[in-house]
């Protein structure tokens, strides 16, 4: 089951710039940074309500984040729905609607992104928290 | 106080086949449709947690939204985020940092955009849902 919007990632070219300017707007300061050396980024974390608002500098330009950037730009990059079970929603939706392989996020995230052209260029993907 | 991811909006060129799609991703049906004849556009809802997904079809091409999918294509429109007073938010973050006045969005809520450039390119805007 979908139940919640997990988290949403905005890409940035310089993340401590970015963390001063989205505190500000934000009122509230980040609540955690992590570095995530296989997917090329490092991040900051904002809590909002249940929802993780995730700020994505990625720190190399061959990244799958880093080519995306180059390309569009700063800006909206994903959103990422939290399920009780990856499994579940991947039978559930078909396999075929998915791109690429279960991967490991912040905090082991197991997150899979679905194919962008099946949802009119929406970038979604889905995330389990807590695999069994 | 911003409290949640009050809606998040996609634009679509065809509403009625982007929901079919976004149907059978999120394992849910529409819970609401919306028609905003000021702003241009007709819209359809997912409730997912505390959020709200919105499809956003524009219906003229001369409007905000309209522009926006002309130069950029379907895809992420805007994050909202829910805050319990928008005088409140809007003294706290100072009026420069907004773009336009405020406006009424669906059911009434009131709506103000940020200025993206304020947020390394990120499409914000806050909402309050029950004015006083």
């Amino acid at each position: 089951m979908i139940g919640k919007v997990h988290h949403i990632n905005f890409l940035v070219r310089d993340l401590d710039a970015a963390v001063v300017r989205w505190e500000r707007v934000l009122g509230m300061p980040v609540a955690r940074y992590d570095r995530l050396a296989g997917r090329g980024v490092v991040a900051a974390r904002f809590r909002v309500g249940e929802t993780w608002i995730v700020l994505v500098q990625p720190t190399r330009a061959d990244s799958v984040p880093g080519r995306h950037l180059e390309a569009h730009g700063e800006g909206f990059f994903l959103l990422s729905l939290g399920v009780d079970s990856l499994d579940e929603e991947i039978a559930r939706i078909g396999e075929g609607s998915f791109a690429g392989p279960v991967r490991s996020g912040a905090e082991g995230w197991q997150v899979r992104d679905l194919q962008a052209a099946l949802l009119d260029g929406a970038q979604l993907q889905l995330t389990e928290e807590n695999p069994a």
